[in-house]
């Protein structure tokens, strides 16, 4: 499954000095990026170049753990669903294997001149399929 | 109901120029605040002097609408369920009444020493009680 | 003098529980952009519809007080150097009188569409010499 | 000289499409988390565990190119001057070998407790006089 990292910062903490929950869902959003450039698809080049966006549409995140700055947060991520205008991407954050967060982001796929709903192309399509792993989060949450 | 509003500024848009998802959700964590302060409560008087902190353990979004800079965000927040140790807030973001965002965010009640969970005390109980609306959530998305 | 407030917020907050510096920083823009919409010119139109931009090219910030959420900060605006291609906004953010940061911003003036610098147009040319004070950042600073 | 370096990320650029400057701030501060952790100095423990907290009192930066997400941003970091309660850390962010921010950051040094300006201590002095390049920035802006 497709892994990846991020630090997490000293400004990235609130008053309660533990991780802001918007920044976490940023943190998301940062491992979808990743997810695109280590595939081959750099995603400033599929935006401006492809002329696909991604705008989330539906969000659902579970947070189990305080996240502190200093740690290395990993983020797996993972196809939950591929749906013909829409996708939804599984995420886990953990540190060091203990489970901080889960979320799933539904993101429509849109061209980015129109900002209308498009079908999923080629090589998107392809790319989310070989990482389809429907009922995952569920599976992780009954843990 | 409740009613707060906020401007959306230029650097919460991104790189498609519309407000970044997380931003969405840090609007309605300004909301929360607002409850607060604008019921007697001042937020942080109930962090550092009461002792009583909100962590978000839940979040689901509906993003339904792109929202722009310079737009003046109104959020309405109320009570979707009271829980012994947790209560969900409902918020709904629109720009002159149409919806651009539905949210509910579960919060668990902790004593900010221990970071423990701890039972909803007076006079929050009260005052989540008074805004009050199962259902309200669910009403909205079906229209 | 021009002067607007904001209230500084939960997520604003870093680990050593005071307002993160950058986003003090953020809160400057913050007032640059309201002082575009208070004077009949709103930030967004004069980007989108005029079509200039005005990128930070230079910044200069003096921390002087701790600033905290739940805190409503005055930010004052002036013009502290208006040059032909460019302009340096004067800032003195305070609460309740006391200076919590004074700042300098030199913004360059340029068209949105070559993103290189032009001559500042009016009315903006205008609407910034009626709000010029050259040296009222060192009198501040004297103090 | 030490050199760090992070992702410019999509949330990270405004509604002009280039990284909004207060985050590029937020990037020198990451900067200087990575040459305490790097050097054996984990920040989050030099705050938390040796009582010794870093506020920026002033604050000085030139931009000189825009920086866009996708980049790989690299940041040098030095020491510009080194006093007795206060040092004023150096900062080059460059993309690919090009100058795109030069900063100056002073810091006081505090205690965590008290809040209030110490002398700086070891191990920290002589890691900071390690990194002593007195001018450096000065050589750099007349490049």
């Amino acid at each position: 499954m497709y892994e990846t990292s991020l630090k997490v910062r000293f400004g990235d903490e609130d008053h309660a000095r533990i991780a802001y929950f918007p920044r976490i869902v940023h943190f998301f959003h940062c491992a979808f990026e990743d997810f695109f450039d280590d595939h081959g698809h750099p995603y400033r080049k599929v935006l401006d170049e492809d002329g696909y966006g991604w705008p989330a549409v539906g969000l659902n995140v579970d947070f189990m753990r305080p996240i502190r700055f200093g740690e290395i947060l990993k983020i797996q991520v993972w196809v939950e669903r591929l749906g013909s205008k829409s996708a939804t991407f599984g995420y886990r954050a953990h540190l060091a294997g203990k489970t901080a967060a889960l979320a799933q982001v539904t993101v429509a796929c849109i061209g980015m001149e129109s900002f209308g709903a498009v079908e999923i192309p080629e090589p998107y399509r392809s790319l989310f399929a070989e990482h389809l792993q429907p009922g995952h989060s569920e599976s992780l949450k009954e843990r």
